[in-house]
């Protein structure tokens, strides 16, 4: 019995030079977490220094990091650290919100956002976005979900905005949303898995009152990792201590991420902070590329001008290419891959996401030369 | 604002060449996670390759290792990575149990166990031990607290045995308060922080319903990362899927380690196997350190003769010399560190927890001549 174990051990990851699956762009190590990784890599090495709270460790900075940096950083009063988005999502709303409840959230919010709802036994009412082709999501749609929800005579107490969306990379008004919600009593939760490391976001200028991001997906940390912070009214209850064991707190279960990913994510710290100043870049390099798709016939979704390097294509050519290409609907995965690309599902083709974020112009520009080759090789076989 | 970031990056973790705390002894990497860490360090790189279910991942073989490999190993069903051992067992309370209902566990057990009911909205019913100095947990204890939940008319809906506890290192009879328990129609859950994938634990020969593992605790993995089993009758509950988002389990969000500790994890799991083999010369050196601790006057509490690396002891001759010692109670910490020795927490004398996990004779050696030198210094100082 457990033998040939060896098929666990020494494993290349095995992907291509350039990666535009949107999960990854953000999550990318900078040098500095790179050698905290190996530094700290050990079990929970970080708890060698803790005095019985993760977020209170001295040395390493861990305190002036949860404590001072990253509020300041996301503009809330409070914030820990956790094993990610959807973790910190789960905690609020078990922590806020009663069984039988309402959540009230966008139609394009993320699957762990639904399950974070499921699993506190929340019913959910969502705000529906536009529809093709831009997926928009309205302030005034949260108006309209919260009165349906009342009509169920449900008690309405959490919001969620996903900003931006996991799909389209809407970044839909949340301080209109918040104002909204606000007025029903109901507090808002910004999903900032795909923004918060990526670009700026202030949780005091969006008036929201719970904020969720991620390590791995957009702090250059390794996973799994992020950061829930709070408004102090919400922190309070979110962040309860135990009744028993002083100094632990109930919903984080005394402490979260007691390992290396929370050591990477500091070590990155400084340069996320530096990047989110070049954000514009990041628009700009994201719609540069958008329109050279577009130029070779797929056609951008959501927002326009677009706002995200997280982008969604329709593409209807490349669909009609897979009825006939030899390894059918996977040709567009086989053919990006032979020119050192990947990301893009294998076997999508009629519709996909992609990003662009932290790729040069020159990588970019590889990647758009592959699209125009891949069609025109299928175009030339077909004639 | 945001200044002076660098103090975030190129932190070195400042330990001693032997390291006795009981945390970190089973967590040391493997060469082999060593590499497998650099290799996923970024972001969530497991995800490149998965089709929506984290443990269905053909390549690298998640697949193989969570539903074939670790249930093997730890003697049950269904298997599941989680962030950690309490989220594990916040996991199995949240699915198994209502709010109300009450939790029978050990007197000894961890206080994120106490937490993980907490936070599930569990009321505790607590197995007392026999105190000083065997601290034994009985398995008549889990009938009398059983009893006792019911005559609160209580629903008693969990039942939990640190195995060993995280003080003493003891290890009760699984077997027997198993059998009490069914005899109630209460589950069992086995927190194996301390014992899998440092000593051979099979949930089916010890008849436990659920089992959770520690990672970073036991299995050579960079943190946060564990594993929980349950017996099928209790795993389609735990692991029940969303009722909107098919192949999504609701009490893991969908998915739980979602970068490299998982893939650590699997890299040093040839080497716990094997290591797992040798646990009689494990126990061994710890009874020989033991042993020479006492020779010098302290006192080893809980099972005797030891069955586990992790052992408490009592010194009341290093508390007398705390009385005196210029550094006061923090001499044996700064004396122990200038020989090369961590792991006992700042400040402790009177009475500590250690392990001798995975250390060689020579570092145990090495270990209880620092304590006889420092002791004979002390004497030496005071005469």
């Amino acid at each position: 019995m457990l033998e040939n174990l060896e098929k666990f051990t020494n494993i290349k990851r095995d992907v291509s030079e350039i990666n535009l699956d949107p999960l990854q762009r953000g999550g990318i190590l900078t040098p500095a977490a790179r050698e905290a990784l190996v530094e700290w890599g050990d079990g929970y090495s970080v708890c060698d220094f803790c005095a019985g709270m993760l977020d209170r460790i001295k040395t390493p900075p861990v305190e002036d990091f949860v404590h001072g940096a990253l509020p300041e950083f996301l503009g809330i009063d409070e914030v820990r650290v956790t094993h990610g988005a959807r973790e910190g999502k789960f905690a609020a709303m078990h922590a806020l919100c009663e069984k039988g409840d309402w959540a009230v959230m966008d139609g394009s919010a993320h699957y762990t956002t639904i399950l974070a709802a499921e699993r506190a036994g929340l019913k959910i009412e969502f705000v529906p976005s536009s529809g093709e082709p831009d997926y928009a999501i309205s302030p005034e749609g949260y108006q309209d979900a919260i009165e349906r929800a009342y009509e169920h005579k449900g008690n309405v107490t959490m919001a969620v905005l996903t900003y931006p969306d996991g799909n389209y990379g809407n970044l839909a008004d949340a301080k209109a949303v918040a104002g909204i919600c606000h007025d029903y009593g109901v507090p808002l939760m910004l999903n900032g898995a795909y923004s918060v490391g990526r670009m700026p976001v202030n949780s005091r200028d969006l008036d929201v009152d719970i904020i969720v991001g991620s390590g791995h997906k957009s702090m250059a940390s390794s996973g799994p990792i992020g950061v829930m912070g709070a408004k102090e009214e919400y922190a309070k209850t979110i962040f309860k201590l135990s009744s028993s064991k002083k100094n632990k707190e109930v919903e984080l279960l005394g402490c979260t991420v007691r390992g290396a990913p929370l050591l990477t994510m500091m070590a990155s710290f400084p340069a996320v902070v530096e990047r989110i100043k070049h954000w514009d870049k990041e628009v700009e390099k994201a719609r540069w590329f958008a329109s050279e798709l577009e130029r070779l016939g797929m056609e951008l979704q959501g927002d326009r001008p677009h706002n995200h390097d997280l982008m969604f294509f329709k593409a209807e050519n490349l669909y009609e290419i897979s009825k006939t290409a030899k390894k059918g609907r996977y040709f567009l995965y086989r053919d990006l891959k032979d020119r050192g690309i990947c990301g893009i599902k294998p076997g999508l083709t009629r519709q996909f996401k992609l990003s662009t974020y932290g790729l040069s112009r020159e990588d970019l520009e590889k990647a758009a030369r592959a699209f125009e080759e891949i069609i025109e090789a299928h175009k030339k076989a077909e004639s």
